[in-house]
């Protein structure tokens, strides 16, 4: 079987989605990706998408805060002390790698997350795992920090470049909670650029050193963590391998999801992907063992989707309890402790978390849409329309006639309301066949007939079925067909 | 009089505009501010509206590029030797300031931004300029660069924050002429994160060290750089110190503007400024002059507001003739030369260069809307309809009778379109005046008749003016409202 990864780095390429960073400089680093001008759309598409379903439905707060920060906000939030890989060096070449990985990739057994550095000599040891380089021995597992340091002023003040989206909400937590004017539960979302210094990049766009983030943080009371309605809605649950079906409510009622809450958002986190077009059957959500989840979380429920790669994690949904607020109330000498309104108590808010990565659920999309339409001679990505970079396309047949100037109004007056392209240099079909490669699913034509009784071709990309529609529908028309 | 920019600042920490980062922590940085929710929705529409009117309109390509770029890449652009300012310290305190900054505010003079450091000792001795804090004599101007350099990797490689977002600009230009099939003229956008360890940072968001910027580089023929065609708009340019209104056509004729292409972005410009809801008499494009602009550039027009704080720098307009791409060409070993489908002929393209800082016109935004409205006992910012950051509220009258119930229905209906707000807590009118404070154009109420006859109260921020409008006629009358 072709590599997937390889065989969608290489559409990437060749259609503007994507490319490594500063590619034909010399010393390029890996793990930067530039998005291209279809990449970047569509990256923004899943960020609308994400902010309509989940935090406008929701009444969330959406803020968006500093990428630098000072030394004590990770301190408080245990990044400078817990944000490590494991690093072997080779004694003889130097080569550095991390250690989890290259034992994975040797034993291809999945290696617990959360190992001693001893542990991991032993597994090496054991396997009797050598430099793939010159084949020398390892030195022993070593311990790297993820930060980016910085120097702030001419004073180089210790400061970090953030290596998750979230601490800005913690840090602002207090000045939102009193300008806001919201009651427990709530939540603040952020989303934007994370940094981490990884020690070997690799695979595409699934670990970068440079990626972008979309997190939620629900803060909420726990006396009050059930009282969320929940629907009947049934999910694909992965417990200790084994898979279940079963309704939120079977699930808290079995005590496999700790609470009411946590159950609602992994409701509403299945119907997101399922508003970026993937399938029921392609997700599911694995309840992390003990020994791998992170040493704050209570819970933890990966939201992963099938592909090539094997089941791949986009969201990661950590019941962080107090972990957070009660570090960064003793860095920063604050009570982070707020009234709720509902039992008239004080309460130090836990925090339930929803972090997506942006690129992997970019990823996912381009491989699940991505098709080969043989009998037609062309390729395409069946995105849903409204995720697509290009909503529609016009063209005009040919360039005489007046054609071009009444495809370039249409343009003008459809542009104010969706993503437009407008293109008039070569024949139609490999025009058409373009706009198929990057997944846009309308194509406008303007044709003699045009001049003549003022409709255009209106043109599908999934089952290339073309209609006539008057220029003065077309507007409501494409607006119906934008789901 | 007041000072403005500290009336803005409480407004905007009141209201959940924006806050200095990490506010409460004790290692906090000058320099760092967080958006809250109303900040980014208006810096999201901010740049929303620059997409529509300067990206899309003209059929650019927007990118999305790293933030963290190789040495190399600096090297090419010159920021490694040349993104320097002048920094004096005091040989007792060791107080460290910008000298071009604290000779201007002593004398109260302008300072050229191209001097030597041996002009700015012989201005701080001829000016008697001491230590603010210790009276003291300052050492000798030295050069403080500006880039934060970060190592990547075990190997820690060396490599630094972007200091303004146009470089993936360049390094991508090869790519990006090959795939997107554009010929010159053509422009490619990017909008993002920049970063520049500032001396001294200060003015609330004026000058910090982690903003937004939105920049635009059109690349083009020298030979052809006068093909645009010219409107008649006149504009108001400051050349010298004196102003003259006249048209752009007149302005190339008189060889005020070098190009036909340079009048035709500067009209744009304009337009977007307005679609803001900036007035013609607030803006003005100076001209630097050759002691002023930076080395690289042929002509430079700074885009200006006029604020509080004097004529403010919203927008840099360079002329860089073929600088980037020369310097990019040499250090990543590369011709970067392309065939000009017009000419014929290759050629290495020039670069006309829009730099908007986000941050800046954001805050022109809340000082140039801010209004205090004594009659009506209230205060409110004017924004344009588009850009607020709700653009509509939803309020029952009452909790009760059903009327939360139908309000929210209506929530949900209108939020699938437009940025809406729900709101049930606290007296009507202060409901109102809340929505004033952030600039809200409309409130949607819905009282006892609601329930009889399916009409809601639409309220107007401007006037106060309050219609009855059907519920079924909301969507449409909302849509012809947002201009």
């Amino acid at each position: 079987m072709e590599n997937k990864l390889d065989k969608i780095m290489d559409v990437a390429l060749k259609r503007g989605f994507f490319w490594p960073s500063a590619e034909n400089y010399s010393d390029k680093q890996a793990g930067f990706f530039d998005y291209g001008p279809n990449g970047r759309a569509l990256k923004e598409n899943i960020i609308r998408i994400w902010r309509k379903e989940l935090v406008n439905k929701e009444g969330m707060i959406e803020i968006d805060g500093c990428q630098i920060l000072p030394k004590s906000v990770f301190v408080a939030s245990g990044h400078l002390t817990s944000f490590n890989d494991p690093l072997i060096t080779c004694k003889k070449c130097k080569f550095k790698i991390r250690a989890d990985q290259l034992i994975q990739e040797r034993t291809k057994k999945e290696v617990p997350e959360k190992l001693s550095m001893d542990e991991y000599d032993k597994l090496i040891k054991k396997n009797k795992i050598k430099c793939p380089k010159c084949k020398s021995e390892f030195s022993k597992t070593g311990i790297w920090n993820l930060m980016f340091p910085l120097g702030i002023g001419t004073e180089r003040k210790e400061a970090y470049l953030r290596g998750e989206s979230c601490q800005s909400i913690f840090t602002s937590f207090p000045r939102i909670f009193k300008t806001s004017r919201k009651n427990l539960p709530f939540g603040i979302a952020q989303t934007g650029k994370v940094f981490r210094n990884e020690i070997s990049p690799r695979q595409n766009l699934l670990r970068t050193r440079e990626f972008n983030q979309a997190e939620i943080e629900v803060f909420f009371n726990p006396e009050t963590e059930n009282d969320f309605k929940l629907k009947e809605t049934k999910l694909n649950f992965h417990i200790k391998n084994k898979v279940q079906r079963i309704s939120v409510k079977e699930a808290v009622k079995k005590k496999i999801i700790i609470s009411n809450l946590i159950a609602h958002y992994l409701v509403l986190l299945k119907e997101f992907h399922e508003k970026l077009g993937i399938s029921e059957k392609e997700m599911r959500f694995r309840k992390l063992e003990d020994k791998d989840k992170p040493f704050y979380s209570k819970e933890t429920w990966d939201f992963e989707v099938l592909t090539s790669t094997g089941w791949l994690e986009l969201v990661a949904c950590n019941h962080r309890s107090d972990y957070d607020l009660k570090g960064h109330g003793r860095i920063s000498k604050q009570k982070l402790d707020v009234v709720d309104e509902k039992t008239g108590k004080r309460v130090l808010p836990n925090v339930f978390e929803l972090s997506a990565g942006i690129d992997r659920i970019l990823y996912a999309l381009l491989e699940l849409n991505y098709k080969e339409d043989k009998k037609n001679e062309r390729t395409l990505f069946s995105f849903k329309p409204k995720l697509a970079p290009v909503f529609v396309a016009i063209f005009p047949l040919v360039n005489k006639e007046g054609m071009p100037k009444v495809a370039k109004e249409i343009f003008n007056q459809l542009n104010e309301e969706f993503d437009c392209f407008y293109d008039e240099s070569g024949s139609i079909g490999r025009r058409y066949r373009r706009q198929d490669e990057i997944g846009t699913p309308f194509c406008i034509t303007v044709d003699g007939q045009t001049l003549k009784d003022k409709t255009v071709t209106l043109r599908f990309r999934d089952d290339l079925k073309q209609i006539r529609v008057k220029i003065t529908d077309l507007a409501k028309k494409l607006k119906d067909l934008k789901i």
